[in-house]
């Protein structure tokens, strides 16, 4: 299957405030997107797909100058492919303390006139989609078609759906939950506890010292990549499997180096990451996920707070994704059930843990094809009527 | 129950050096341990119970001195108790390598004069087991009743059956594995990262500059914590409970210090580790654990490793287990069963995850009284005869 191609990033300045939920505001932001296929006519093929924690509006294709930079889901999205850019206008947008072009922690604070660091204000899920939807009202879009993401992004179409129930008509939540559990936020509370204990993070304007806390960020990578994968997929792909055998003859090194294969595969995910990822904006996106609780308004009734929804529903979960297992989206499906919302749900048996939402499944690709071209159905018909 | 009461460790000197498995040896060592209990005649009633990660020789009873420091198995040791002092002698023993008395990182070298630091040698689970059979040797036991741990301390009891079958009648391996998995070795190398890359750590030789590694420790200690709870005691027990709500009027904080109850919980419970615990100790200790897999020299056949054992055994594991899951167990007794050992298998519906073998639980309590009440018999029986 082909990919959308050459692609490029846009931006767009919002000089009004935005009021952010902790009573914060940001002065005035920028946003960073990326459009594939045409909007129509009357504008009613508009998808937008919101990223999880280290993604970005870089969804589809690759760049000119650098065609090894192929967006982060671009097997779903694409000409032909489940989310087909032949027929709808998909947008990827990227956050607010992102550190991957919209305003962020390494931004100018226009109130000092130094980078934010750690006074980027906390945001929340809801302050990002109230920001998504300034981007959609300046792109004249009233209604998306859709709103999609997974995992963390599953969170903001969910959000979507609640906040803003007239301007989808389709929300697309994967590999997702209403609400961290306890042991979500533990694992989140670790990996900040390892960024705001490393001393290169100088209470987070480590810009100015010119350092990096790499180390905490490496950690704090290592444990969020443990909780990706499933057991099952880790014992298959590396299980104890000795690193540099040539080298070791097959024995242990009785060291506090790397013995295993898997030891060497986190750590050098951990390096990686903390090479091109921001600290800060690490913080403020494990925050955004342990706030994010809309039921909370609802004394944690999650069919009260999801009456207020309009749109048709599609939730899939893959069954050994431990960190948002099925269960997860399951109380999602039964809340809407309960008010009698459409609700498409596929359980994918995948052995891939979370990260799943991200890989080639045929059956789960299948499930998202199939529902899209449904929505494409009624996008059509209604421009026919 | 009445606990044992008063107790006093005590030490025994080896002169002889003790070759480990690295290659390695140590000159001489010294090894901490308790008693309860009255060894009698024939020496035929002594039961050895091997300790975890971060316990020690201090099984059960108090301290004069400080009648707070209760053993870590009060609950399970003692007269009256599952294993019951009134009938056995029980034998608590510090391993090598640990901060609790036993020679470790931070005695002194004799080879240098300074304290081990990082060059303590690296030590395995076979090694802890031949240095507590000289301690056996010492004390003029040459068979034990039984050998007895959780966890680690299970992989030792285990380690014994392989490598002296004729020095135990039975051996008890409660919410054990017969090695870790993939997933087991990638959390302890990200504790391990945490500690060794805190700046504080020096290398090993943070006694010399008057520093611990407390940073390092902490997050080590809190992904373990996580580990040992199941994620359904930590939605009960915490769930999204917010932090000093009177403070907080119930709302989120927006910064990235506590709102959660369970983040109050770990920081605590790492923080508190973060004070006793010797952070050389921490790495020696998770490589024992990485290390351990008897099945290794079998090229994997768990089967021809445990055709050598003789004892008879009792398995015990917990079913929100994830850490030692009960299918770990299984797999000992499926090898077991599989050389026609006689074996117990206990699978406990506890909700407490892997720190249930600590905890009192009357089906686990119960079935573990009813055994070492069959060892009992076993035990007057041949004394009779």
């Amino acid at each position: 299957m082909p990919s959308i191609g050459i692609v490029s990033p846009q931006t767009m300045h919002f000089a009004e405030p935005l009021q952010l939920q902790s009573g914060a505001s940001l002065r005035d932001y920028m946003l960073m997107y990326e459009t594939y296929g045409t909007l129509n006519a009357d504008k009613s093929n508009a998808v937008l797909v919101c990223h999880a924690l280290n993604a970005s509006h870089h969804v589809a294709g690759y760049y000119a100058d650098n065609p090894k930079n192929v967006g982060w889901w671009d097997n779903m999205v694409g000409p032909g492919k489940p989310l087909d850019t032949d027929k709808f206008f998909v947008i990827g947008v990227n956050n607010l303390g992102s550190c991957f072009g919209s305003t962020g922690p390494m931004h100018i604070n226009p109130e000092t006139g130094k980078q934010y660091g750690a006074a980027f204000p906390v945001v929340t899920v809801e302050d990002w989609v109230a920001a998504q939807a300034r981007l959609a009202d300046q792109l004249g879009i009233a209604q998306f078609a859709a709103v999609m993401g997974g995992s963390l992004g599953g969170m903001q179409a969910l959000a979507w759906s609640i906040m803003h129930p007239e301007r989808l008509r389709h929300c697309l939540v994967i590999a997702s939950t209403p609400k961290l559990s306890a042991q979500n936020i533990a694992f989140n509370d670790v990996a900040r506890q390892a960024i705001l204990s490393d001393p290169d993070y100088h209470g987070g304007d480590f810009y100015e010292h010119s350092v990096v806390p790499k180390n905490g960020l490496k950690v704090a990578r290592m444990i969020g990549h443990i909780t990706y994968l499933s057991d099952d997929d880790m014992a298959e792909k590396f299980g104890r499997k000795l690193r540099d055998i040539a080298a070791s003859g097959g024995e242990y090194k009785f060291g506090f180096g790397i013995d295993f294969e898997i030891e060497s595969y986190l750590r050098y995910q951990g390096d990686k990451f903390a090479e091109y990822f921001d600290a800060n904006t690490y913080l403020l996106i494990t925050k955004a996920l342990d706030y994010f609780d809309p039921a909370r308004k609802f004394d944690g009734d999650l069919t009260k707070t999801l009456a207020a929804t309009r749109a048709k529903f599609f939730l899939a979960s893959f069954t050994t994704d431990w960190r948002f297992s099925p269960e997860r989206s399951r109380e999602i499906v039964q809340a809407l059930l309960a008010n009698r919302r459409e609700v498409t749900y596929a359980e994918i048996d995948a052995p891939h843990g979370h990260d799943a939402f991200l890989l080639e499944d045929a059956r789960y690709m299948n499930m998202v094809r199939a529902y899209y071209e449904q929505v494409w159905k009624e996008t059509t018909k209604e421009q026919a009527a």
